[in-house]
């Protein structure tokens, strides 16, 4: 299993706090340790940083910890290896181009016997069950619109229809991304809280037992849906998502959109 | 106009001490303080690392210079802007997906009113002369030879062709790597030096005067290209590319493939 851990925000905002806790579950308070990755879209531009190493001794993990790269979109990902072997290719968030954008997708869950004939633009480089989703999702997006990305209560519904789909073949919480809308699925276990002014000035957090400040050098105006697979801070109203429930928002502001939940 | 690093090598290695130079030449020791990147091939995994503020006050490249990410090719890219806002998506090097495989490509030089029509699956995503001219060969390549690699002559045979007709429009030095190849043009500037077996233990950095050993931590059978814009170290036996050359290899073994030199 892997845990996911996103961010979408009405303006560009860092994930430093958030991230420093997570990645401690990378080997150290928790056992995924097989590699990680982050994403930040930054406005049409896609940075992703990822490593087949433990996110806990990463020097790289630690730069990102403590560099507030701004993003109005974060994507992460630390795995333990289910399927597919410890190497880069087999690293969190996966990206492929479509209707002219980079989508990021992260998942945890594992997919059982889920081999589906990808013969077209979106074909799996490494050998994840995750990667293969990613692509089936891709493909079928393509072929069910064409070139164009519909609307967006079009695209989610489609999205909430495929991850149920998805669900048959084992367990699948997911995080998708464009830079623009986050889409969240929740099969077992998913977790969001939002935060907004006036900010929290000390929060604890659960995996590395320090203090933060939410709203230091936070612009008052910053409203951002933290979503995880387990809650990172003691302190915060973290709201577990329901099962087969899915989520989705574009700028934060109305997250959660309640009449999108879907109960399965 | 920009500069532009590139590594292939027969084993993995790092590029630390060549980019610890590199990078100050983006606002230190030159002018291109308008963004830099890097793209590490590992197996089948790609990693691009990047920003749009100067390589030599960033946190990010500072950790790229001490952090020994092994790879059999590299690709780096220091900007000064002249087409293009300095934002994440204008900075090289750009990947691409074409016969399953990532290529990356980066671009010195400035092309004038290159304005090619592109309507299939590679587009760009920022507004630089070089995404286009990167898009416009991975259409081209996708239109001549469908959906499987040609063999490596007849690849390269036709970058050639490509090359020369890109030069029309004004400079483009290039590298253009799939993390097996390392293909480089040089329309007015473009160095490379093999690296192999003895190593020198010690060179000067032309922009830091700072020493380095070229031997230390590497395995006896590396065999390495390092090509660049103007020359990284004293003390090596850098060859200046003629222009209106074309540079390829697999595997650093045959560089430079004299019978591949194409005179203009």
């Amino acid at each position: 299993m892997c845990q996911l851990l996103g961010l979408n925000s009405n303006l560009p905002t860092d994930i430093c706090a958030s991230f420093a806790g997570f990645r401690a579950r990378g080997g150290r308070t928790d056992e995924h340790a097989d590699g990680w990755g982050i994403a930040f879209f930054e406005d049409r531009g896609l940075r992703i940083l990822n490593e087949p190493h433990p996110s806990c001794q990463s020097q790289l993990a630690e730069m990102v910890a403590e560099h507030p790269f701004q993003a109005t979109n974060i994507v992460a990902h630390i795995r333990k290896a289910t399927v597919g072997t410890v190497r880069l290719e087999n690293t969190h968030p996966f990206s492929r181009r479509l209707w002219g954008r980079d989508w990021v997708f992260a998942h945890n869950g594992t997919l059982v016997d889920f081999v589906p004939r990808l013969e077209g633009d979106f074909r799996p480089r490494g050998c994840t069950d995750s990667e293969r989703a990613f692509c089936w999702l891709m493909d079928a997006l393509q072929h069910r619109f064409g070139d164009v990305r519909p609307d967006f209560d079009t695209l989610f519904a489609w999205l909430r229809e495929a991850a149920v789909a998805l669900s048959d073949y084992g367990v699948i919480n997911f995080l998708l991304s464009d830079g623009e809308l986050m889409l969240a699925h929740c099969s077992t276990r998913l977790s969001h809280v939002l935060r907004q002014a006036p900010f929290k000035r000390r929060v604890r957090l659960v995996d590395t037992d320090e203090d933060c400040d939410l709203g230091q050098g936070v612009d008052p105006a910053t409203r951002s849906v933290v979503l995880t697979t387990v809650p990172l801070t003691h302190d915060e109203a973290w709201v577990n998502m329901p099962r087969a429930a899915c989520g989705a928002s574009g700028t934060a502001v109305c997250w959660p959109p309640r009449p999108r939940w879907r109960g399965g």
